[in-house]
């Protein structure tokens, strides 16, 4: 199946990267609205400009569509559904069920097949607190996230006066993981699920005391969070912080039984050494299964609750049911 | 909808206990292949012979059979499917693809559709294997049992002379664990993941040393493990060990970056208080999907594999996206 990548940042990197570990995918191209000729791709891949893009409908089979929650995707993900099946990562979790309609209606004016909000959170998580609902209907479900570096907390306190760089990442508080995986079913804020760590660089003759201030009152940011401030130079910072990792679990603390009396807990976990890689191993495996469900007839918007898992996987069914059931 | 239970063991028993959880259904009745008066079910629900069954043809939307995976499956789940939409938990590996292609002769034959092979392993341990393996193609699979109650192991100790009764437990080695969840991806053996806990009553002058030996020997089921042996009285076996407690984690460790240099790990675990319990509510939560699948026209086999993750939720699409994703 031919893949094509549409926006070359982090994910569009993961998702070049990604397609090489599938044998029946191939990589048409990157697609950018840059200056093609400015954008150096990690592999040997064309780059196109986002113009080229029209002349290559009917020959790209899963558009991935690698842009921003905030301005780009409501935008360009209609946009580009109405040629091409696709799949995006939009992870504004309370306006998907408008990006969703938008979407639907462009894929179906277009007779395509459009896959909204895959990746990790949306997408994984999202599979795990399903079934976990599902089959455990009397219960209550618990979403940490990290240890990981949070991008939003990290421009928030790059904004302060007197900030040169820094880099927060966000911590699940080990009691509370251990009081929700011992099936307690503890009431938690997001501040008492979470604590936030930032290293901070800041400019010669600025005061840290007045910084470390400044990040722990931030409303929504930090206020509500244990917060711990630690002052680094900018080599430390890029030494051992430059990295992307993050992660997380998903929780349902459960009960059955004639009176409630047996407790069921369900987790989910990820650990993961570079969020956009894996974000984009995420979104790769659907291509496979979004041009499958586009060839059986499907169009339209769909989420991750619309794919049967054995969509995603190379296996023949043999294979399947021999093998991993 | 309308379901019925064929076989009224421990599952069949979660199962009249996990329909009480779903308002969209309802128990029409218990079908046994015993006396139906010697069958006392835990709630208000009738109880019929199992010749009796085919009087409910059209009358019950999905089965859910209840029996062993040794003798009773094989020959059940093919002769049910002919006249209803069922489920079972068959759950010997090897022979999942031969009952597959029986069943699914059977259930097109009839024009129902049958899910063959729920539960939590087969069932949701095979999802995460296959989601996991189909987002990091380039990984390492490990499946860890326990803490949990092995009926077998229980039942190969009790057939030693001597013995009154045995209760055997798996468990995960937490060393083994530890290296697995660190993403070291070591090689293991079954014996090298798991090790073997009997609780062991003996009958007055039976020979204790004798017997440790005799369980610690034993081919297939414990010479291969570290196993230890408690001898203990019949009352306090009763007392503690009564449960049917169960559990596991399937672990994946896989790898992206230009050259493997970014490790993640995925992790599904489960804490089960009442093995068969929680099965009961996995098998009840795929009667929704199974029910809506028939509906919408799928006839034949298909396995967890093949159910849209949305068709196990009570909830419609808008709710779905808006607090699910």
């Amino acid at each position: 199946m031919r893949i094509g990548i549409y926006g070359y940042g982090n994910l569009g990197k993961g998702v070049e990267l990604a397609t090489r570990m599938h044998e029946d995918m191939e990589l048409v191209g990157i697609f950018t609205r840059r200056d093609p000729g400015t954008v150096h791709p990690l592999t040997d891949v064309p780059v196109y400009g986002a113009d080229a893009l029209s002349r290559f409908k009917g020959e790209i089979d899963c558009l991935i569509v690698c842009g921003g929650s905030a301005t780009d995707l409501p935008v360009l993900t209609p946009m580009l559904a109405k040629d091409f099946n696709l799949i995006d990562s939009f992870d504004t979790h309370k306006n998907i069920p408008t990006h969703f309609e938008k979407v639907d209606a462009a894929a179906k004016e277009g007779g395509t097949l459009a896959l909204i909000s895959a990746g990790w959170d949306p997408g994984l998580f999202s599979l795990a607190r399903l079934y976990a609902a599902s089959i455990l209907p009397s219960g209550k479900d618990y979403t940490f996230w990290g240890r990981g570096v949070s991008q939003g907390h990290s421009d928030a306190i790059r904004r302060i006066p007197g900030v040169v760089d820094a880099r927060q990442y966000t911590v699940p508080i080990e009691s509370a993981l251990a009081s929700v995986r011992a099936g307690e079913n503890p009431e938690l804020t997001t501040g008492e699920k979470h604590k936030r760590e930032c290293y901070v660089v800041i400019a010669e003759g600025a005061d840290p005391e007045k910084i470390a201030t400044e990040i722990k009152t931030m409303p929504n940011y930090f206020a509500d969070y244990e917060t711990e401030v630690h002052f680094i130079s900018l080599e430390e910072l890029k030494a051992k912080h430059s990295g992307m990792p993050h992660g997380g679990s998903v929780i349902r603390g459960g009960a059955t039984g004639l009176d409630g009396e047996h407790r069921h807990t369900i987790e989910f976990s990820l650990k993961l050494d570079s969020n956009p890689e894996f974000t984009a191993s995420v979104l790769v495996a659907y291509a496979r299964a979004i041009v499958r469900m586009r060839a059986e007839g499907k169009v339209g918007a769909v989420s991750v609750f619309d794919i049967p898992p054995a969509m995603l996987s190379p296996l023949s069914r043999e294979e399947m049911l021999a093998k991993m059931l």
